[in-house]
């Protein structure tokens, strides 16, 4: 650990009593063990079977790279070296050599860099930990966290991909009401406070949050709500998973007022993270690359306290191992050109470029959709439109079930040649009718024109299931 | 499936019994079933929540590459497009775009080209999978086929992290005898006919082999020895994992005679996997780039039943998904270029200078170490000599154990500036006192000259635990 300055900070909570079977169970590699005798020059070693670099049939890697700015085109460019680099620089050979579990050391300098700037731990003892995307971060969360039978408290719609990952694994989920920040402290108290152990099983000690520009809900909370979200976990010990891949997606006006290219005065402009307010340790914050960089890159990272960093290395260390070489020299060299402000000026960029989307997705709603019909919310933060459906103006309202109405509704769409997500689809259990319909709209990859052409469809399709005249 | 010609073979048998509830559980991703809509050029989408392509900071990808016969290097390139391919292509908006779990289909066709021509499987409905490497598969195989408390099967001297993936998982290891071709079919069937089920729980359902140029041991199967090993685990219904990521690296001379840059002409040199003598899909082929392309890929295939293979996509899309796509990027364009005579040609080059290493490391053993006290089998595929230290010649053999005498040696040779790694970590019970002490020397890093300076310097700390003069 070398989070300097933070050395007076209290240490995060120690987290044994959640950990799994296989999670306690785990032992390092006995190969690890041999790191500190590989480091010293003077011993020459025929352990690892490794191929020698001249093996390798990649001498030269070249990425020609843009900045947020669109100025002039740079190239991020390495040579195969011979000799082992310790340094702080990141080279082709070396995202070509086995990796450390935890990262690349040098990315990882920068991707620590980049966490105090946006989040500041107040715990001393925080780490972060490369991952291969943040879809796998959760399995392995999941795997550390849970035994066969567990609850895990979810928003009643969230990310089906966590539901798709944790029931195989035995986990149950039970939601908390929502509102258009997400999850309801008071619900969430009143959940843990009324659960019946003897009839539900073992009390939940994990919740699962999407805090900013929530998937599907679109969601955002305020630094109020998250603080006392915040509260209600500690009240419960409860265990925050906080899955923030929409972070930098934040569109409240008032933040874009003076635009900085100083990451610490773009950073006074974002939301709190749980991480940020976490004295505990208790948060297991993902970032994910997906949305920002690429998700082809399969990379991400986790912030967590060092007891947990741990563990969670012993997983990777027997599976995925680290993220692809490449894609951590792309990462390393692009993030090292930029520094901090060229980050900031592609946040900003891409921060624009989405409110412009959602502010053109809206107008096209008010504009072609029956305002008898439809309502939402407008997002503050990430890639949806939650569009919310009153069904009691359909005209078999009292034949038809919301969820019949919801169906019928998704497929007249695609007959008309649009695809919009019912809300159905992200729901803890599918099997729940509720009161409502929704449908997710993502107004993250289309252009204008096709954001228009699938509103009118959208539009002919709400028309005839409702009766309506144009 | 579209393995034609093929079709009049024999089908898979399905493998249900050894799901674990885990894998038996796991349900198709309800955002794969959009893939048919997406696919539709007649509807517009406002599904997915991904970013546009040009919101990706990288547009022109250049890898410097080179062949296995040195002749000119030439550069694999690809410039950012902004449609999606629906091609043969693999360019690199598609290598930064989302991927699908089983790996693109592009590279996934060369995979399995490759696949037929070396390995020729003899059922009919045998698919490929990308992994993102062996280590990976492995914990993912064991989840699979594992509940606690299982057993599974290894050879007495096996890789360290088959034990450190499964005992998290509650996986218990039974070892079967081994000779210096690797697993002994008597003593394996011997083995499962005495299993007493009342005492020692289930009987293993599954085997794991590292068929060539074995870690620790180098000891290679030959063709007897396999069909051996397969009819008793088709006798007691075992399913074979074969790890075999030294398929390539095989020395036995006669097969070097006649060089080709034929793949078939160098495929019926090699030794035949178990997948080649598969009918039933009962074995589990991992293969690995980590040895013949580079570790830091992070990339590998299997080769299943397409019941297997089904399951096993459905656990990589709730966690890995899929390799980086800049890792399938340079592979599928690597293999494009070299199509499959470059590919052979690159073995060749590989395979002749392992071979030159393992005999440099051959001379220098027997050069240089003390021959009263080693021995050991010429290694006939992989990576490592295997060499046993005649304990019976240590001046207090009467008062250490075997264990004591391999940690003093260790040690010593530490002391002297060098490595080799005990014979005792790579027992399934690193606690069980075996009579026997080795060491595993690897000749794939180093130079001769490194070579030669352990060998002195192993030399002199044998001479000093076993008090002999030069």
């Amino acid at each position: 650990m070398s989070n300097e300055g933070l050395s007076a900070s209290p240490k995060a909570h120690r987290w044994d009593a959640i950990f799994s079977t296989e999670c306690a169970a785990r032992q390092p590699s006995i190969m690890q063990s041999l790191h500190l005798v590989l480091r010293d020059p003077n011993i020459l070693s025929l352990g690892p079977g490794v191929a020698p670099r001249d093996l390798y049939p990649f001498d030269n890697i070249s990425l020609r790279s843009k900045s947020g700015t669109d100025g002039e085109n740079f190239w991020l460019e390495s040579t195969k070296s011979e000799s082992v680099q310790t340094g702080q620089d990141y080279d082709l050979s070396t995202a070509l050599d086995y990796g450390q579990a935890t990262g690349s050391p040098q990315l990882l300098s920068l991707v620590k860099d980049h966490v105090k700037t946006y989040h500041s731990p107040l715990y001393a003892d925080w780490e972060s930990v490369l991952t291969v995307g943040s879809t796998s971060a959760l399995d392995i969360a999941l795997r550390m966290f849970t035994e066969r039978g567990d609850h895990i408290i979810v928003e009643e719609y969230t990310y089906p991909a966590v539901m798709e990952t944790g029931r195989p694994l035995g986990v149950r989920f039970t939601d908390v009401k929502i509102d258009e920040q997400g999850a309801i402290p008071e619900s969430l108290d009143e959940l843990l406070g009324s659960w019946d152990e003897v009839h539900a099983g073992k009390r939940p000690r994990i919740i699962y949050l999407v805090p900013t520009g929530q998937n599907p809900t679109g969601a955002t909370a305020s630094p109020d709500r998250r603080r006392d979200i915040y509260r209600v976990a500690q009240k419960w010990d409860l265990y925050i998973l906080e899955d923030d891949p929409y972070y930098f997606f934040q569109y409240e006006e008032p933040r874009h007022a003076g635009k900085t290219t100083k990451p610490v005065e773009l950073a006074k402009t974002l939301l709190p993270s749980y991480l940020s307010m976490d004295t505990d340790g208790r948060v297991f914050r993902m970032d994910s690359l997906s949305k920002i960089i690429a998700p082809g890159l399969r990379m991400g990272w986790i912030t967590v306290s060092e007891q947990v960093a741990e563990r969670f290395v012993r997983v990777q260390e027997t599976s995925v191992q680290n993220p692809s070489g490449l894609s951590q020299f792309a990462m390393f060299k692009l993030l090292q050109h930029w520094s901090h402000e060229g980050f900031t000026e592609w946040i900003l960029r891409l921060q624009s470029t989405y409110l412009s989307k959602r502010d053109v997705l809206k107008t096209l709603i008010d504009t072609h959709l029956p305002s008898s019909v439809i309502s939402y919310d407008q997002p503050r933060g990430g890639f949806f439109i939650w569009l919310r459906i009153d069904c009691t103006r359909h005209p078999q309202y009292h034949y038809k079930t919301p969820r019949q109405i919801e169906e019928e509704i998704y497929t007249k769409v695609i007959q008309q040649g649009a695809l919009v997500l019912p809300g159905s689809w992200f729901q803890p259990d599918r099997g729940l009718e509720r009161p409502d319909v929704f449908f997710r709209i993502s107004f993250a990859p289309p252009t204008a024109a096709k954001m228009e052409e699938v509103m009118k469809r959208f539009d002919i399709a709400l028309r005839i299931c409702f009766g309506l005249n144009k």
